[in-house]
């Protein structure tokens, strides 16, 4: 028995009670994207109930050509429009450097990643550079609400970044 | 007043009541990664608890170069074990085709993004090749659970692909 197993039971108690369908665009008109991180559950922490926003989530919540392109398909397509960034505090990004990530899986398969693995030093540095990487983008039209935050997980707030 | 301004609201109260700080790395040992689907609540879909599981989401819930390096810091730094693919019926990458989106963005931008959009035609047919490009990554090192399913957003079930 698999942990996939358990989730799986999950979700059958969740369908017995379940409605839908919803409407695919997102009825806030909003995308989140946010870290990885176990820890932060988009949905609790904001409010939000299902079908209300995007969520878009990578290890360290960086903006990459993927979160562009998720983004710009979230506002072009199905009409979003405001943006929240969501890094937090005891991130494992913090815990290593791009070089001796790449350096460890090329020593072990003998492959080294063409990607970076986008770690950080200033939590609060690589919210601003993501929102940056953001408005710079062409390819994302609204940029009225773009706002950036870190999430404390000893306290579960959120705290802007300005 | 934004949504954005409604949701930090939200939060204020979410914390109110929250107790942390949960230890880093995942305590179910366990990696999903699902469509950015508004309908798609992945913590209550799957009955996870905060701290259980990484979610890594973006536009179709695809493999690209991004999700690598996250599953690669999931398993490699963060101790996980297994991992769950999640498309969804009515999703929206069914919609429109790569041309026609990269097109529309050159004319009206007059810049070609270099990323594909991802967009595919057979919803089962992607989460087989998501697991695929998974499979065949040097850069996971734990690939006995890598399954793929398809969440109904009418029903709100998850089906396995085989």
């Amino acid at each position: 028995m698999t942990v996939t197993d358990d989730l799986l039971q999950n979700n059958a108690r969740y369908a017995e009670s379940f409605s839908g369908p919803l409407p695919l665009p997102p009825a806030k008109q909003i995308a989140v994207l946010a870290c990885m991180d176990a820890r932060i559950d988009v949905y609790r922490v904001l409010g939000l109930a299902e079908g209300e926003s995007h969520v878009i989530r990578n290890a360290g919540g960086v903006v990459t050509d993927d979160e562009i392109r998720s983004l710009a398909i979230s506002q072009r397509l199905l009409g979003t429009k405001e943006i929240v960034l969501i890094h937090h505090t005891d991130c494992g990004m913090l815990t290593f450097t791009d070089e001796q990530f790449r350096d460890g899986i090329a020593d072990e398969v003998g492959t080294r990643p063409t990607w970076a693995s986008e770690a950080f030093t200033d939590l609060e540095d690589d919210v601003r550079a993501s929102r940056q990487r953001i408005l710079d983008s062409p390819f994302i039209p609204v940029k009225d609400s773009v706002r950036g935050f870190v999430f404390d997980v000893a306290t579960g707030q959120l705290h802007e970044v300005s």
